[in-house]
């Protein structure tokens, strides 16, 4: 039997694990036999060290193999997911499952909750009343052959990759998360585990992202395109900023409004573009080449899959959202063109506003958030309103608006404008 | 309040730690507020990045303070102890202890239980029938006091730097033992707390030592006087080498016999010249230079106050001493001279045949070693016994054979030879 002492000592020391050592320490933390502080130690010596490409794979496919595998092929659908690696204002996913689906091309979304500044994708839809994420693989086998539905957000079960559950959970109180080794095997290891036929993945960089340099964002997602590749399931990913929001909102049924509103046809143009983008991603990869998404955000049948899937999961589409109790204003202090709006400190005003959580298994507060009048490139005058902060504890106005402050530069010329998309990525 | 996520990520990071969020580290792990995997990631973090001398000399504070520190002031004696860092077959503190005392000076030693391939002095003196480590304060000053005794070698209370055993503990088992900065504050803490009034360090260098490299062993050396230095208690070191065993003997009742031929003015020539020079060091240190440990040696006065340790913690010192129930020997397989006996491997010998312990709270063997019939430089023929191995449990005998065989090497010269003591280290 390895011994993890002997293990810690090789990595720590600049040793490339085997295989063998691989599967046995994944095996062995998931079942405590490698108990949380061995676990952490080991990984705080993989942030140092890295991981070798071989390493990577096998620890992404241990802990894939760690729990069960779903497998939608006998359904004889087109199945294809998306990963956004998490940003502030992302709720892509709420107007792309159901435009994805509209052209075709079935979606079975395993999604998170929100730690941190991020906010979760299920968080969002849990704002719309009645909705839930707890599905059988039953119910979302018979939601994906629906046709009038044909995607599905839901909560992964606690056998899907266990050991990523436990080794996240550990991660996040033990200052490893940022490590890309960690991070591209914990995302794959799931999305393998979640058997969708094709996956594109949106990697975000810049301020507000886990990645606030290029170089390590690539690298991200090069890492994640083999491995999703050499695991047989095809991958691709698309390199975006997230140096500023996404849309004009931050926060859970904010997002949803604003969803809506790109399924209605309208919405910010940076959040349609991206929808978009994604969409005409996981259709080449679905094998869909004849339909332009655009067209059925136009034609109303992308906003009619949204209705039947949330209905499909018991939620209202037609419920009015939450509201918070509270607003305040945030004001520009000058004249000028907004010339940063920081994404970080717009999640984290969101967060404190009581929109995410601070740790594991907290509730969140479905109507807070940050709600954008101005975004960059916008001109502003002194005393108007920048932005509005939604919250049901006013008592955390002050300490939102001080970090919405912070992330707000106003200047005399506006800054040059930045793709959105930075890169594709492809085996 | 600082927190603990935000401190591993700065020592991750390569900055340095406050002395507030030391203190606050220290405190808040021996209270559990952070918890192991926290702790443990952080001293994975240390091992990496290291500890600046400011960091290193807070830390050790903060350890030292987390429980209560002995005052052996108010006795009217000049107290001194010494402390080794770990190497086979040191059974130094045995002889050495009476011996000063006999020269003049008290000393009151808390010692340990040993781990891995390196007893411990507790190990050795409980294979003395009735011998016991567990005195409380007053007993330990009333035999510090006794003018036919003025030594005492005792088991660390648990409220002796408790964050500095919660600590030791953890690291053992998440390979993070081998760091000079926290192998520094971990023997320096508690030393400070023990309250003597002067310390002796023999700092070991060699195969069979924590530092194999003598640049490791003076920076461990030179941290330690200056940590004791700091906290007034003036401390001066010797390093001295442990490529092969000290003496002829590796485990428990084997090196308590040895002990009693150095007391007897005999022994082996290595025991007899490291004993000395520790000897003269620390009475130096107690203000103590017109006595001679060599004559107390011989006048027989160094073994009536042996005597009387032992039978002040309960022991018989004309107890038979146990004997293990099955020998093998390890004989030479070539004519030559013994150019190599690694100490290393001898300590693992030892302790697999039951000297030793593999996890904390295993009992171990009394009677089970090594007794060398040969030593670095001696001439052996083929076939000759080089060693005897001793243990109550035969299956072991294959095992740590094998393993003392690894160890030896017969060639037809005699290396050069190698002075015990290299290097004194003072502030």
């Amino acid at each position: 039997m390895p011994d993890i002492i002997g293990i810690i000592h090789r990595k720590r020391d600049g040793h490339e694990l085997s295989g063998a050592e691989i599967d046995w320490v994944i095996e062995a933390f998931t079942h405590g036999v490698v108990d949380d502080a061995q676990m952490s130690a080991l990984a705080m010596a993989i942030w140092f060290r890295g991981m070798s490409r071989a390493e990577i794979a096998r620890w992404t496919t241990a802990m894939t193999d760690s729990g069960r595998r779903l497998d939608f092929t006998g359904l004889g659908l087109r199945t294809v997911d998306k990963h956004s690696t998490g940003g502030v204002g992302d709720k892509i996913t709420l107007p792309l499952a159901p435009l994805v689906a509209a052209c075709g091309a079935a979606v079975p979304q395993l999604s998170g909750r929100g730690l941190g500044h991020t906010g979760g994708t299920l968080d969002k839809l849990e704002s719309i009343p009645g909705w839930r994420a707890d599905l059988t693989t039953t119910e979302m086998a018979e939601i994906l052959t629906d046709p009038d539905v044909g995607a599905v957000v839901c909560a992964a079960g606690a056998d899907l990759a266990p050991a990523d559950r436990k080794l996240y959970a550990l991660r996040d109180v033990t200052g490893t998360v940022e490590s890309i080794p960690l991070i591209a095997s914990s995302i794959m290891s799931k999305k393998i585990a979640e058997g969708a036929g094709a996956l594109v993945l949106d990697v975000k960089v810049g301020t507000g992202a886990f990645m606030t340099e290029l170089g390590e964002a690539r690298e991200l997602a090069r890492i994640m395109v083999e491995l999703g590749t050499d695991a047989d399931l095809p991958t691709t990913a698309l390199i975006t900023r997230m140096d500023t929001p996404l849309g004009r909102t931050a926060g859970n049924a904010l997002e949803v409004r604003e969803a809506v509103e790109v399924l209605a046809g309208g919405g910010p143009a940076d959040v349609v573009e991206l929808t978009l983008a994604l969409a005409r991603e996981m259709l080449a990869a679905a094998g869909i080449d004849d339909v332009d998404p655009a067209e059925r955000l136009r034609d109303g049948s992308a906003m009619d899959r949204w209705r039947s899937m949330i209905a499909a999961q018991g939620g209202d589409p037609d419920a009015v959202l939450p509201v918070a109790s509270h607003t305040e204003t945030v004001c520009a202090d000058a004249d000028g063109v907004l010339a940063e709006l920081d994404a970080l400190a717009v999640g984290k005003a969101a967060w404190r506003l009581g929109a995410g959580r601070e740790h594991q298994g907290q509730v969140v507060q479905p109507g807070a958030g940050v709600e954008l009048h101005a975004v960059v490139g916008d001109t502003v005058r002194q005393g108007q309103p920048v932005a509005t902060l939604h919250t049901d504890t006013p008592g955390r106005f002050h300490a939102a608006a001080a970090a919405l402050r912070g992330g707000i530069r106003i200047a005399d010329t506006a800054p040059a404008p930045r793709p959105l998309i930075v890169e594709r990525i492809t085996p």
